[in-house]
């Protein structure tokens, strides 16, 4: 523990940190093309962490020897064949993650874009060490039958405040999976509601007894339309919406449920404008036609923002916007599943703001960044018409609700939506000038006005992410050729310099 | 937050916690049948929340005024219609539940079975507010990439510390639902690749692109059997095991997955051996006949050792014995769910330790006690053959896990198991009397032997349910007619009697 009280000492209390310092920061990579023409690069910035490291430190090899006995003795007990990279939480500190072997990366990965406001936050610190905390990570209630006397204010000041416009209703879950599932389950039940003919027609007696034996009119045969490259989640139900990866999918039962293309874009945008509009015309005609063709009936889409697993698979607003004209008029319902793009990465609390509709998306799913997990939802024909049709022992978790209102507390303090627009457009210019004079090493950078959700293909993709290491910076990918960015919201512009210059050394040699 | 702090500061830290205090109980229900017989209620105890109520205080009508404004306010942002009480857990305490009128129940219904050691219990409250903790919260890790140091520490002084027999392996999840769809996951790669022809056969082309349409045989039909009346959770896959009630099954589309007959036991046991034994026998013949010539071939068989959701329903030893016998013969696994029965509350840690086998099962998966989830394995071949195939962001909560290790500590410290098994032997014996007594309101009394998990059938059960927190005592119901006891592991012979006094007055008037 003297190791995380060291970390921790350093972190001011809450309640004096009302002021941002701002300091010139002393990163100047002046060697890097991608800095060099950027004036603004040597920024006068409000500092959120003082006191993170200056800029990353490597001393081994990665894993080095320390790590490598730690994984080793992992292993006996857990798979470790996935393993990245063994931390040391307690010794990391805002951006920059720390490992046993004393090596501190700049972390535009953040724990596969789940970590908000950096790693051992001082606000965040004061709220895991409330009483209010110590209450629900001892006394956790089986939030539907027990809520604590204080379950509506937590869900005002938490996940509410900030609910996607629109929506003002709330389900609670654990992760992204299962947050997908319920919202699933809520799609079905409304559908079917409605071919019953109402919140008051009873269930069949045909439907009961069938129910229980898995086989329809109860267990209907209804499905949920996803497309290409989506990413849902992995258990059973989410896993059929999910059309990233075989290696997600092999060997485990699917539901027969449809599936359309996503638009394959192509770069950069405003020189290929008529294809990709056309592009995307042809999608959403697929999609049109599944919904009403596919055999077994479509109760809603799901679809991301932005395809974060399956590669950095974007479209437009426009599309987006026809997407939830065909499912309106065809009565299917429209589930935006914002587990990766939600809470501030794309430079708006929720991507889908992006749109610009006026009418909003049914569900709107969250995870990740909000530390806890659920679906949004603004129509109260979404309530089951009977409780205990969706319902679970813990539904959800308070503590992790009440971490999730101190992330939006910080993100309100400090500007963090607005600051992660504006650290994204200035990393886009600077990766903008390293695509023109490395073409070959920056193919499809994609992003621009989306904050700091940035990628592009590489075509030494995984090299490149290995080799990053070495230079200080973690670094994801996403698809099959796709380097990822993942700041986190405290990623500041000396930051992005970091990032330029390694990516230059890296894609320069 | 001055409520929580009079709470705890009740509350005697966890280095001045070595002695249990023996004390003579005041409570002495001699009015009562179950207790005027039974000499040895008014015992000598050590009791574990010294400061605990002595009794429950029923000071209003529940829900009282001020809990009926909470509850109205808080349907306007969450489904209400499945609140059974509003709480608040600052001013429970050990096995007492308070709401905000200032009632302060008895609660043998524990949060679903899910409160192990005591509501504000001082050695959980001494984990969760150590730095451990506290960076647990604020430091998340995506656990399959990028582990924390001491992660193998923490499994290994937590869930690894009480794993079933012959089980050496963990896979960390976040609920039972998730828990329980993870095993079937593991065991639908074991099955496939035992087909295929070993670990190192490469998939098909076939399979990879069939899989990514969800048909086989890169999804192959396969199944998971499992009984009539089983719960295994909610989510999509979890749910096609689920047999329990329609409400929880209908409008969800559902895998055509076999269900066996589970044993309809006749009570008392004692005096229905012949037919049991033949009841018993046709449900494993039923089985073994699913498993040979269902037409989607059976990877698994999942089972809980005591039916729980689905009304308390039991097998003996030798009917999981026998399940075990078949499924080895037919190379299929068994997955014991020990969601609600495991952790100590049947008198030993794990339900299944009753069985006697010598053969362990092959995955038993946990949650609620545990304050967290997952399943265990022995069999390195449950591992996936690659990595990323069982995976996802966060594979768990090393906050939650880490309080486990407490409750771990705590159950051991205090000697919990036996606690619950000596505890259980007076509460049944009580009841024994009582059902004596009362013939036609307390019917098929079960759970003699398994510590205090016991039911039994009522007549009028939701009456009996609803008119005990009158008398304050908070107890739960399962299936259509069981009125379930659930509780936590630090109930002692001294609230069984407050239990049995209650339930007596509820019966004979």
């Amino acid at each position: 523990m003297a190791t995380f009280l060291r970390a921790s000492s350093r972190l001011r209390p809450l309640s004096r940190l009302p002021a941002i310092r701002p300091i010139t920061t002393t990163t100047k990579p002046a060697a890097s093309v991608a800095a060099a023409k950027v004036p603004e690069q040597t920024v006068s910035e409000e500092l959120y962490f003082p006191n993170e490291p200056l800029k990353p430190t490597v001393r081994t090899a990665i894993p080095g020897p320390i790590s490598k006995r730690a994984i080793e003795d992992l292993d006996k007990v857990f798979d470790t064949r996935s393993l990245n990279m063994m931390a040391n939480y307690q010794n990391s500190f805002g951006n920059y993650i720390a490992d046993p072997d004393g090596n501190v990366l700049l972390d535009v990965y953040a724990q596969i874009a789940s970590i908000p406001v950096g790693y051992c936050n001082p606000a965040l610190l004061a709220a895991a060490t409330s009483p209010e905390m110590a209450s629900a990570i001892i006394n956790r209630p089986a939030l539907g039958n027990f809520p604590q006397h204080d379950w509506a204010n937590i869900l005002r000041s938490g996940p509410l405040k900030i609910a996607p416009k629109g929506l003002d209703q709330v389900f609670t879950a654990m992760a992204g999976s299962d947050a997908n599932e319920v919202a699933y389950k809520a799609a079905f039940m409304w559908k079917r509601r409605q071919e019953r003919g109402g919140p008051d027609v009873e269930f069949s007696t045909d439907e009961i007894s069938s129910a229980m034996n898995n086989q329809s009119p109860g267990s209907p045969h209804m499905s949920i339309l996803s497309f290409k490259s989506a990413f849902h989640g992995r258990l059973f139900g989410s896993l059929s919406t999910t059309r990233s990866k075989p290696i997600h999918k092999l060997d485990i039962p699917a539901f027969d449920w449809p599936q359309a293309s996503f638009p394959h874009l192509k770069y950069p945008l405003a020189e290929h404008a008529t294809e990709n509009a056309k592009e995307e015309a042809r999608c959403l005609a697929e999609t049109e036609d599944l919904i009403k063709n596919f055999h077994n009936p479509v109760a809603a889409v799901v679809v991301e923002p932005i395809q974060s697993e399956g590669g950095d698979n974007h479209a437009s607003p426009a599309f987006f916007r026809g997407l939830r004209e065909i499912t309106r008029r065809h009565n299917v319902l429209l589930i935006v599943d914002e587990v990766q793009t939600g809470v501030g990465a794309t430079g708006k609390f929720w991507a889908h703001e992006h749109w610009n509709m006026d009418d909003p998306p049914d569900m709107v799913t969250f995870s990740k960044k909000a530390q806890t997990a659920g679906y949004y939802y603004g129509n109260m024909d979404l309530r089951p018409n009977k409780p205990y049709r969706q319902f679970n022992t813990w539904m959800g978790d308070p503590a992790r609700t009440i971490l999730f209102k101190a992330i939006i507390h910080e993100i309100e303090r400090l500007n963090l939506v607005e600051n992660t627009a504006n650290v994204g457009e200035h990393l886009y210019s600077g990766l903008e000038r390293l695509a023109q004079q490395y073409p070959n090493e920056i193919q499809n950078l994609r992003g621009q006005g989306q904050g700091t959700f940035l990628a592009w293909d590489s075509p030494r993709r995984d090299d490149f992410l290995k080799r990053a290491k070495g230079l200080g910076v973690n670094i994801g990918g996403s698809g099959e050729r796709a380097v990822r960015l993942r700041p986190m919201l405290i990623f500041q512009k000396h930051h992005a310099d970091i990032l330029l210059e390694a990516t230059e050394k890296l894609i320069s040699s």
